[in-house]
């Protein structure tokens, strides 16, 4: 298709391609002029993909085709938020006994999203400049994801940690703090590299709309593993 | 610069541009070839700024460069995540009598956020592919933003309502829920455009960090605006 001929003209520095019948003879020919939009349409696509926006959406859209092609994906998202509520509503208990609980929340939530968006981007970006060997490299590339978000997390769980325990005296809730956002960077390095490569398993564009689905996600496993240690070390967070 | 450059030959479909000295003479020509490399390179530059990710990154950079080139971005957004966190502890008070309120702080957040990267991923590109007259259609653009998210918000914010509604009983938990979201969206629409308005304008690439900066300045604004909601009539709420 378009997308693998405009990969191969700026792989290979060509200026025109020809394009022959059963025969072999040239019935015509791609220039690279031709080539240049449809890399600018599919970097386009790829980015308004990913942040859940329809493929054709731009700048000067006019209001109610823009209501329409973004709702839908906003309304995506809203089925998905209402299981992280969920979760968090099952830790009602734990959270009336440390309230203190209820504004690490949004810490746990916005570093797995960005941390994971910046997986995402790297991979999105990765698929389209076909610079990933799908075939052979899939387990390397997973696994420096995996310890980019291990390291990335227990730096970034380390500093939460002791910000926290300066703030509120306690270090147990320092040690959760710090264990959570780790495993949540290490799930978002992960996701960010598992998310793409199902999308492209199942036969959809690998971009479409996976950074709505990553930062939910995340939100879900995070509250969870954050507010399941809560619970077990109600006691010692008291 | 070559930014520039690339814009033209996309632009007029041109497949050279000699490159002339001072008087006149012919000392060079740029081909389409190398056009082609230089637009890959600024959408790739534009898709991972806009995460948080340094340019040069890409899927097969060792591990120890990836950490040094997407760790800072991290701990720039942990500091700004301290403030959402702040935000909550103000109002842990109303939140000890309601913890329902912390079950829909993960809403307010993550819609926020979502509905804002659309804005800017639509920003982002309007302006890498020139769709954009920056002096004339400013107010135009920000009006047609802050309407689309106060539409949006306002039919996420009365979905939202309504479930939560059936599920607490509250018709203003409700009520407030769905004042927030329309709320949170409207400024979502605002800030994906001025953001990279404001980096811009300051001689940043518009792209640079621009969601992270989007995502947790929203956080802050929607927590602050629900928990004080909460705190004006939470006897209605109990």
């Amino acid at each position: 298709d378009q997308e693998e001929v405009a990969f191969l003209v700026a792989k290979y520095d060509l200026t025109a391609i020809p394009v022959i019948n059963q025969n072999n003879k040239m019935i015509g020919i791609i220039t690279v002029d031709d080539i240049i939009d449809v890399i600018e349409a599919e970097n386009t696509e790829d980015m308004l993909r990913l942040a859940g926006v329809h493929e054709e959406e731009n700048i000067n859209s006019p209001l109610g085709k823009s209501v329409t092609r973004r709702l839908p994906w906003l309304a995506v998202d809203l089925g998905m938020t209402f299981l992280s509520a969920f979760i968090v509503s099952l830790f009602e208990d734990v959270i009336a006994q440390a309230v203190v609980l209820a504004s690490v929340l949004p810490i746990i939530a916005n570093m797995g999203g960005n941390a994971g968006n910046q997986s995402l981007s790297v991979m999105i970006r990765g698929i389209a400049l076909g610079d990933l060997d799908l075939d052979s490299e899939n387990g390397k590339i997973l696994l420096k994801e995996g310890l980019l978000g291990l390291i990335n997390g227990a730096a970034i769980g380390l500093f939460a940690a002791t910000v926290m325990y300066f703030i509120h005296g306690n270090p147990y809730l320092g040690l959760i703090i710090f264990l959570s956002l780790t495993l949540n960077l290490f799930i978002a390095g992960l996701l960010g590299f598992l998310i793409p490569m199902v999308l492209k398993w199942m036969g959809f564009d690998p971009a479409l709309g996976s950074s709505i689905f990553l930062t939910t996600f995340l939100d879900i496993v995070g509250f969870f593993v954050f507010l399941s240690l809560a619970r077990i070390f109600i006691n010692l967070l008291l």
